[in-house]
């Protein structure tokens, strides 16, 4: 097979992305207490929340809460989403409890125009001035790009179009690009095919693959990705999280049934495993339901042969 | 990317596999009516039940009414698991019904005597006899090699003690063998280095790849084993089944989560995905539960922007 990544870097989305979407809001404190265990586990980084406003999704309205009452730990670079200048603002009151701005658009007018009602083109300027503020904070800038991979109201997305928008904001400032299949679409072949032609085509940009496992394909298309080389991912633990449009498209790759598969793979990730499903184990608790990881119901691989008799 | 098959067959396995492992007793006109869909779907290849010991599963006992009550169709293939000649004898009175004989024995001794209480030499000889019997009878045999990738009692599991067992029983007879990771302890990286060997080791003998979704590694562990040329698979619609030891190890790959897989990959699989959604839909009405399946809830990929608003 081809030669596959030593180690990857993993952020943690879960706390952003999992507890936006769920349709209970959940207590500050147990997210404090949850955030702090995911970053005990040796998660290097995680996305913690996100100022957005508090009235369009109020599940999220305790940002600065949040980000105040959470441990820093030593090595681990916590990053908030931010929507536009008025978030990064907000933001901007809590400098010292962040080192990372996460800002986002859609590749596909429809999807961009349906989450936050611009244009793409409207978004990228907006976000080139926010970029702009954000590296003057001393902030790192990634930009998520949604619906990379297909579009629930259009269908196919040109990679090119992907990639216009993605060397844009790499040229405002973006360190980092991570590129969101946020309904589920995408397929190895293509996620072969994507990734390939961005390394060509984004050098010295951080390529960040963001799945989601809507059809199950999430952890193959991680495969995929590690297969072209991508050394940087984002999963939600637990399987928590999705996308607030359309209706019904949730559940982010798991990051325990990640790590599992990229750990048996000899993959390092520096993350324990064990105290990682203790904290989706606590979530469960929270939320007072299943959530859908698979590694958290069957345990890590056992090849010590203690299920013996 | 390495070149993929252009087309792969699949072998429905819920059936067995799965009616097997319910905690209730499915009725046999459902079983029936579920089986007829499935044949209806474009399925070329289905285990159909077990001549197991009504005693010990119960929930096959009824496995003549079963083959009895089926529909034939051209060009879809029966088999039945036979564990032993005594299976095979009573599985033969109903010989015009299906069409291949379905052995299996585990690559541990540790889980061949948890599953059949025999050592697994004890298992080859007897299969011997029973595939002699077989092909007699002019019934194509194949033979599923469980806890090749691993064992829960033993840990790793040495693959050139299952490419010997493989070997032997290609030597008796058996055109196929079914690798099966039955507690879903295999990663992609083994799953390459399994099959390229697999390959040198048993030319002209059919491989075919049973996965579990045990820890969702279950579609990346297809498409490693589709990279290294393998055009053979087994699955269950809806991700019903698993094994009966040890408890808890359930979840086989599902078949429409793989069929849609492939189907966006430009695979060929014969299948009609709608008609085999339609299929574990009416599984879940039988069971009154919803199915692991993620394609069951999210739908196949729409490229048609159809969910425009």
């Amino acid at each position: 097979m081809v030669e596959l990544p030593s180690a990857v870097r993993i952020r943690e989305v879960g706390p952003r992305d999992g507890f936006q979407n769920e349709p209970e809001t959940i207590a500050t404190e147990d997210k404090i207490r949850l955030i702090d265990m995911l970053s005990a586990s040796g998660l290097k980084r995680m996305e913690i929340t996100s100022f957005v406003r508090p009235d369009v999704i109020p599940q999220l309205s305790d940002a600065a809460e949040v980000l105040a009452g959470i441990r820093r730990r030593d090595g681990v670079a916590f990053s908030v989403l931010i929507p536009n200048e008025r978030g990064l603002e907000r933001a901007l009151e809590l400098r010292d409890r962040f080192d990372e701005a996460s800002v986002f658009l859609s590749a596909s007018e429809s999807h961009n125009r349906a989450n936050v009602n611009r244009s793409i083109e409207e978004s990228i300027e907006g976000l080139e001035r926010t970029i702009a503020r954000a590296r003057a904070a001393g902030l790192r800038c990634e930009v998520v790009i949604s619906v990379s991979f297909g579009c629930p109201y259009e269908g196919e997305v040109p990679p090119e179009r992907v990639f216009e928008i993605a060397e844009r904001l790499a040229a405002a400032g973006c360190e980092e690009v991570g590129f969101g299949d946020t309904t589920g679409m995408a397929n190895p072949r293509q996620v072969h095919e994507f990734f390939a032609a961005a390394r060509e085509r984004l050098p010295g940009v951080e390529l960040t693959a963001h799945f989601h496992n809507t059809r199950g394909q999430g952890l193959a298309n991680v495969l995929a990705a590690l297969e072209e080389g991508i050394e940087s991912f984002e999963s939600s633990f637990g399987e928590l999280g999705g996308c607030p449009v359309p209706p019904g498209s949730t559940g982010n790759v798991s990051t325990e049934d990640a790590v599992s598969m990229m750990h048996e793979m000899g993959i390092e990730t520096g993350i324990e495993l064990p105290a990682l499903i203790d904290a989706s184990r606590a979530a469960q608790d929270v939320l007072g339901r299943p959530l859908g990881a698979h590694v958290l119901r069957a345990g890590p691989v056992d090849w010590t042969g203690a299920q013996a008799e």
